[in-house]
C-alpha cells in the first residue's frame, strides 16, 4: 500500500524557476510550511510553502486563487498563521491540500498569474517557530551516541540495560525554543570540577551542540488512551532539523537523579520549515534490528514498521567560528550521519510516548536524540568528536576546537535523495554563539 | 518592608456570609483565581473568585459592579477567561485589583447589592486549569523525600552530592495536567521485575501518588536574561496543592540516564484554585538551613530569602477507597506535611531555573517536589509509608494498601494558619484512579 502519487512525480516541473534547480531544498516535491513574514516589518505572521528560493504566502494565495472549498478552508487557517488546526485534521485532508498545492505550482497550471503575486522571496522574509509547541519531548534514539557517550562513563558496559527495550525520552523545555538564525547565549550554570570541593555559579565552558531532527505531532489522542504502533503514521506531520544545544560540565553536576535540566533549557533551534511526511514518503526503507539484538516488545513492533518504518535522511553539521567569518572563510563540515541510524523509529516513538495514556496534541514537538554515526569520525557533538574534550579539532583555517567558543556558527543541513525521486531538502538550522553574560 | 496590608486584617468580615465561618478555606483575605463555568452548561470559561461556599463571577462583575478603570481592564481579561495576561501584569497591578475585590466583597460594601448577582455557588460549577500552562517543570526541594527514596537505593550514602547546592528539577509534561476531580487512568508501561531477563507491557502495579505544590509564573523574564533572587518575589503569582502522579515500576526501568518520563507523564491534579502570594503573605518565615549545611551559592542567597523566603503551609493527604466510599465511611488521613521543610525557597527555585538564561512565562508551573516530613509517618509518597512497597499500610476499616487499587480517590488539602490572621486554604485536590485498559 504505497501513498506514492503524482506529487512524488521527479518529471513535474515548476513555473516557479529556482524550483527546478537540481540542487535546491525546496523543489515542487517538497512543499513544507514555515512561518514568516517580510523581515523587518510589523505584518502579521503567517504560514507560507517554501517554493525554490521563493515562498508562497498562503494568506495571500486563500484570496487571490481559486481553490475547492476543503482547501481554502485550511489555507485560510493557515493564512492566519495557524498550523496547529492543520496539523490536526486527518491526513487524507493533508494530503489533498499537498495535491491543491503541487497542482498550483506546477508548470502549465492556470492558477500562475494569480499565484505570482503571492510570491515573497525568502531573503526578503523572516522566519519564526511554525507552530504552537504544547510539549517538547526529547528522546535519546541514537545508539552510537548513546554507546560513545556511556563509554565516557562505563568503558566496559557503556550502554544501559534499558536501552534496546525502552525508546528513553525525557521532557524537554518549550519556550526556548527557536527558529534557525537565533542567537544562543553561552548559559551560566553551576560548575564543579572533579577537583574542587564546591561549585561556583560561571559561564560554561563546555557548550556542545547536538545533531537530531525533530518530529511534530498531527493529530492527538485522548488522555489515557495510547496509540497503536500501526495507527502511529497518522499521528506524525513532518520533520525539522533540531540542535539541542548542550551544556556539558552543567550537565554532569545536575543531573542526577533526575535527568538534564539547565544544561539543556536555555536554548533549542529548529529548522524554518517543516517538510511533511507526505514529501518524505519517497524515502522509507525497511527498519532492521543488529542481529542479535532482542525483538521490540509487540506494542512497538508491527510488519509495516519493520517494512518501511525508518527514514534514510542524510544529516551534516557545519561550523563556521568568528575568525574564518571575519576572514571570508566558508563553513567547514564537521560530520555527516543519517537519520536512518537511529534505534527507534518515529511511529515507535511516538507509540512509546503515548503507551501510558500520555495525551500528545497536534504541534508537539518530538526530538530524536543525537544522530550520530557508527564511525569516530560520525559524532553528532562535540564531546564525540573531541572524546570528551581530550583530543581537540583542527579546523581548516589551523583553529582548534574541543567545544564551541563564542562567535562559532553551527549549522545542521539535511536532505534526503535516492534515483527516481526529487532531492528534497530542509535548509539550515544555523545559530551563533552570543557570550555569557557577567555572573551576578 | 512588610508587604500586610487592610487586605491581611482579620477582622473585616464579608457580606458573603460563607466567607466568615471559621473553617472555610477561602475567607475574604484569600481572593484565590480559578477558571470556572455552570456545571453541565457550554458556558464560556471565565475566572472567577472563590469567596466562602460561592464564586464571584468576574464575567458578571465586570459587567455589573463598579470599578477603576485599572480594575476593569483586568477584570474584562478574566471574565473572558484570560488569566495568563493577568499574571504577567505588574505586582502593583495584581495587589490593587486583590484590593478592589476585598473592598467590593467586604461587609457594608455598596457594591454589595450589585455583586450578589455575580455569585455562583462553588457546589454547582464545573472547574478547569486556570490558565495556559507554557512549561511545567519539577522540582525535588523535599530533602526528607530525597533521603527516604534515596535509602532504599543507597542506605549510606542516600543525598547525592549535588543536592545542598543545586535546586534539583526536571521538565515535565503540561499536556496531562488536569484540575481536580479529573479521574487518572493506571497506566501501562514496561515493567521488568529484577528476577526476569525481560520486561513486558503490562498495568502498573505500584501507582503512587506524590504530595507537593505548585507555583504559578507571574511575569516572565527575556531569552538569555536571569532573575535576580531580590527579583524574584515579583515572578511569583501563586500556589495550588499538586499530585504527581507516579509509576514506581515504570520509573524504575526507564529512568536511567535521562530522568523519569512516563512514569509521570500520565496525570498531574492540580487543585483548582490558585491562592496568590499576596494572600499567603503572613506566612511567611525565616528561611534556616541546618546547622553544618553549606550555604547557598551568592545567587541563590539573599538576606530577604532567609528572613522570610519559606511559608508555613500545613498539608494532608486523604485516601477514600471503593470500599470506603461504597460502605459511606470518610476519607481516612495518611499523613500530615508542611511546605516549611522545603530545602530551597521559592524565590530559590524560580532563580535557579532562570539562571542559565532560560525564559519564564506567566502561566509557567513549577512543582515543589514530594514534601515529606522529617518523621516517618510523614512520607510524602505511599513508596516511603510503606518503605518501598514492603510495610502494607492498615487503614480504618482493615484494607492494607502499599500502593493504589483501582477506585481509590486521593486527596491533598492544604491550609495556612497562625494566630493574628485568617485562616487561608486551598480547596481540595483529589481525583479517583481508574483501572488500567487492557494491553494492545
Amino acid at each position: 500500500m504505497s501513498m506514492l502519487d503524482h506529487t512524488h512525480d521527479p518529471a513535474t516541473q515548476s513555473w516557479v524557476e529556482s524550483a527546478n534547480a537540481a540542487d535546491t531544498d525546496f523543489p515542487l516535491q517538497n512543499l513544507p510550511y514555515g512561518l514568516f513574514r517580510r523581515a523587518g516589518s510589523d505584518e502579521s505572521w503567517r504560514i507560507g510553502v517554501a517554493i525554490g528560493e521563493q515562498i508562497l504566502d498562503l494568506w495571500k494565495a486563500s484570496q487571490l486563487g481559486r481553490w475547492s472549498s476543503a482547501a481554502q478552508v485550511h489555507l485560510q487557517g493557515l493564512g492566519r498563521g495557524d498550523l496547529n488546526s492543520f496539523m490536526a485534521a486527518p491526513s487524507a485532508q493533508r494530503r489533498a491540500l499537498r495535491q491543491a498545492l503541487f497542482e498550483a505550482l506546477a508548470a502549465g497550471s492556470p492558477q500562475q498569474q494569480a499565484l505570482e503575486r503571492c510570491l515573497l522571496p525568502q531573503a526578503q522574509a523572516e522566519m519564526a517557530v511554525p507552530c504552537r509547541i504544547g510539549d517538547y519531548t526529547d528522546f535519546y534514539t541514537g545508539i552510537h551516541h548513546a554507546t560513545t557517550v556511556g563509554k565516557l562513563f562505563r568503558p566496559d558496559n557503556p550502554l544501559l540495560p534499558n536501552y534496546k527495550w525502552v525508546p528513553i525520552g525525557y521532557h524537554g523545555r518549550c519556550s526556548s525554543i527557536g527558529v534557525s538564525g537565533t542567537a544562543v547565549r553561552r548559559p551560566l550554570g553551576q560548575l564543579k570540577p572533579p577537583h574542587l570541593e564546591v561549585p561556583s555559579l560561571a559561564p560554561c565552558k563546555r557548550l556542545d551542540y547536538e545533531l537530531e531532527m525533530g518530529v511534530f505531532v498531527a493529530g492527538g489522542n485522548a488522555l489515557g488512551q495510547p496509540i497503536a504502533i500501526t495507527e502511529a503514521d497518522e499521528h506524525l506531520f513532518g520533520l525539522t532539523l533540531l540542535n539541542d544545544w548542550s551544556a556539558r560540565d552543567v550537565q554532569g553536576w545536575e543531573y542526577q537523579p533526575l535527568g538534564p535540566f539547565l544544561s539543556k533549557s536555555f536554548g533549542t533551534t529548529l529548522s524554518p520549515w517543516i517538510v511533511t511526511m507526505e514529501a518524505l514518503e519517497p524515502f522509507r526503507c525497511a527498519f532492521e534490528r543488529p542481529a542479535g539484538d532482542p525483538a521490540p516488545l509487540p506494542y512497538l513492533d508491527s510488519e509495516k514498521n519493520r517494512r518501511e518504518g525508518a527514514y534514510r535522511i542524510e544529516l551534516e553539521v557545519w561550523l563556521q567560528t568568528a575568525a574564518m567569518r571575519a576572514a571570508g572563510q566558508a563553513p567547514t563540515r564537521l560530520m555527516r550521519s543519517n537519520l536512518g541510524h537511529a534505534y527507534w523509529t518515529l511511529a515507535q516513538m511516538l507509540t512509546h510516548h503515548a503507551s501510558n495514556g500520555c495525551n500528545l496534541q497536534p504541534g508537539d514537538l518530538l526530538g530524536t536524540g543525537t544522530l550520530s554515526g557508527p564511525e569516530a569520525g560520525e559524532g553528532g557533538s562535540l564531546l564525540e568528536l573531541s572524546d570528551g574534550g581530550k583530543q581537540a579539532l583542527t579546523l581548516p583555517n589551523g583553529e582548534q576546537r574541543t567545544f564551541l567558543e563564542d562567535g562559532d556558527t553551527v549549522i545542521v543541513r539535511g536532505h534526503a535523495q535516492r534515483p527516481g525521486a526529487r532531492r528534497i531538502g530542509f535548509g539550515d538550522c544555523a545559530a551563533t554563539v552570543l557570550p555569557a553574560l557577567r555572573p551576578a
